[in-house]
């Protein structure tokens, strides 16, 4: 679901709205530059994938990476939502938030000792195991600790998931998870290791993916694998099958959430005593969201037309980062025939934009822009480069909206520092 | 000067040390991942291009946001450097640190009005102006508070430093600068406006150059410049040549600063009544720390072998971000053959590793590495991606050292956030 086509971020009586409230209100309110996320649009991509699943035993586990703030993993908690968590910082946020830690599950190629022993006193739901030295520090801690570690293995299905090569996570030269054959040696392993207990298989193939087609290729692999496993006496209950739902951000026409339940379902769903886990992230959290920012100047040399703004690559490293394309609108709808205009921010570097050549009406400093789907790995990317705060946090609720992330100050930029 | 060939970084009965401190016992005592900063080597970086000007009435403004830690500025006030600054917030730490406010210039092409007002009570030396709408912001500001704001233009030499495209900043497509045609302009409307005084003229076109000739071809256009607007009573005496001198990351033969000071005083060195004003940043920091991390796994698959540390791209973003290249050595020197690996993170993409098919010795889990010349752009751009807490920043000095920011709890992840 993009927010391209959705009703909750759109322009009203020529002022673009999330879900009731005026961008230029909140704008005016809370400063810039601003996330603004919609209560709806998260709650409903939640609902949907949820739905999308009920044929089978599922749980949704929202990808904490993706968008971090407490107050969107409450609305999850309230939903019913478990937690994907690559962390302790996000195993802490999921409990600031009240996320059953029965419905979380731990991924990630470098779990250091205290995590995973802070992810056991929680109690979560199972360790998503990525290497044999892992396996062999997990069984350790959990043994010093008298606790039994559930534990799934990360196995790399050797899936193209077509999408830019810093998120494609599956293919067999990744760092992440390990060959089907060495899955198997670990679930031997985690047999014969009291403080272990196997109960599922993972996979995570890759972020931003447009077609079923690697899904499916992933779900056949991993299928064949659990089934094999059985066979050979090794009984799991869990197929934890990642994230990597896409969304549009321009031209892509990524599955929506029933035809990617439909794909997966149709190639598990006739597994018995199967409990299926998803870890959708940006395709809950990213078009929820838009970056407000403020227009400061706009410059013009004979070679470009430069919108300069309050919001730079510290707060959306996205463009810089991937190359990653971000619709932008003004928050007053306008009439005027579009200038093409690179959009950037104030700091040092040329790589600081947020759009190139791209087609925006006339804008004055003052006014204020809406970069969209800006909710995924948008705040939880953001530093504090150029010695720029970082971004206030709010959240809509129909009407009325809330600040959920104080926007930070000069003094928290020196917090820590000793001198 | 690279810390390849600096004693001040080097094994010293079989231990990597900084200074005269082993890194094992910093790791010990502060943990990992640490920034480590040589004060010996960022002063003497200071030092040498301080001399390399002194045929020249010049001012050193160290680029602040190349690693802005106020323990360290305050070592830049204690050597008589001034501060290049790019933000509100980079004003506001070398305020913390006791740098002279006359030796402050502020360049950017996004200052907001409040930062301006900041800067005109703070008293810094001068403005680089980037646009006529920045100009005109600039004059109000000034005139509201009853105040003269000191300016450059900051000219846009289209020189290309043949250096990665983010950090060339000098190109005529750029955002930075404004036309030499332009400059003449803004310099006419300067004179007519009581609330601006012109007193220099500035220009930066780009980073990491490791050849002295983009230097030449900006300083010969500056010259030009500057005498044109002088014969045309626009009677300026600052030249700030921005900064850009390069270090050795791997085979890179940059300018030592000797040759820089040399190549630029060639060209500007016979202009009467100039005061010289460059603005050194990695050249100064970079060689001076190290990002010293911990091996957490040996992770091998048959296409790769990965070391997996506790440091990663949100520590250090340059590999990830621009593909750089960066030295890693053992913190105990090792004599086995070195195997080939991908040093890599716990974060969870691709995207995620200081070094690709890399020899280094054999290391095992619990033992330290050292990410060398770490110090440019290392802190400043980190984040809290994955929520993972940012790293502590230790400064040595001969045989001691001491905590220069503690590292992030998890507490301080959601500083701010209202839930």
């Amino acid at each position: 679901m993009s927010n391209f086509d959705d009703k909750n971020i759109d322009y009203k009586n020529s002022v673009l709205h999330v879900e009731g409230v005026e961008l230029n209100k909140i704008a005016a309110e809370a400063g810039t530059p601003t996330y603004v996320y919609s209560n709806e649009i998260f709650a409903e991509n939640i609902i949907n994938i949820d739905q999308a699943l009920r044929g089978a035993a599922h749980l949704v586990c929202y990808s904490v990476k993706v968008a971090s703030n407490v107050g969107l993993l409450k609305k999850a908690a309230g939903l019913g939502a478990g937690a994907d968590i690559v962390s302790g910082g996000e195993l802490y946020r999921c409990r600031k938030a009240g996320i059953d830690p029965k419905k979380i599950v731990y991924s990630g190629v470098g779990k250091a000792a205290h995590e995973m022993a802070e992810a056991l006193d929680a109690g979560i739901l199972m360790f998503n195991v990525e290497s044999a030295q892992e396996l062999s520090l997990l069984a350790q801690v959990a043994s010093d600790k008298g606790k039994v570690a559930q534990i799934a293995v990360r196995v790399n299905p050797d899936v193209d998931p077509q999408t830019h090569p810093y998120v494609a996570t599956g293919l067999k030269e990744s760092k992440f998870g390990v060959p089907a054959a060495e899955a198997m040696e670990l679930y031997r392993i985690a047999k014969n290791t009291p403080s272990l207990k196997a109960i599922g298989l993972d996979c995570h193939i890759g972020s931003q993916l447009v077609s079923v087609a690697p899904f499916v290729a992933a779900c056949e692999r991993l299928k064949r694998l659990f089934l094999d496993l059985r066979s050979q006496g090794i009984n799991l209950t869990y197929i934890d099958l990642g994230g990597g739902l896409g969304i549009r951000y321009n031209q892509e026409k990524p599955p929506t959430a029933k035809e990617y339940g439909e794909a997966v379902l149709n190639v598990l769903g006739d597994i018995d005593d199967l409990f299926l886990i998803v870890e959708p992230g940006r395709s809950v959290a990213g078009s929820a969201a838009v970056l407000l920012i403020k227009v400061l100047y706009n410059k013009r040399t004979d070679f470009k037309h430069f919108v300069v703004t309050d919001g730079a690559m510290n707060d959306l490293i996205r463009p810089c980062l991937y190359g990653s394309y971000h619709q932008i609108k003004t928050v007053n709808e306008k009439n005027q025939a579009p200038l093409t205009v690179d959009v950037v921010g104030p700091v040092c570097e040329s790589g600081d934009f947020l759009a190139k050549d791209r087609p925006l009406a006339p804008v004055e400093p003052g006014e204020y822009l809406a970069v969209l789907n800006a909710g995924a790995y948008g705040m939880t990317m953001s530093s504090n480069y150029n010695s720029r705060t970082r971004p206030a946090e709010v959240l809509v609720e129909g009407d009325s909206f809330k600040l959920i992330k104080q926007r930070e100050t000069y003094d928290n930029l020196i917090l820590g520092e000793i001198f």
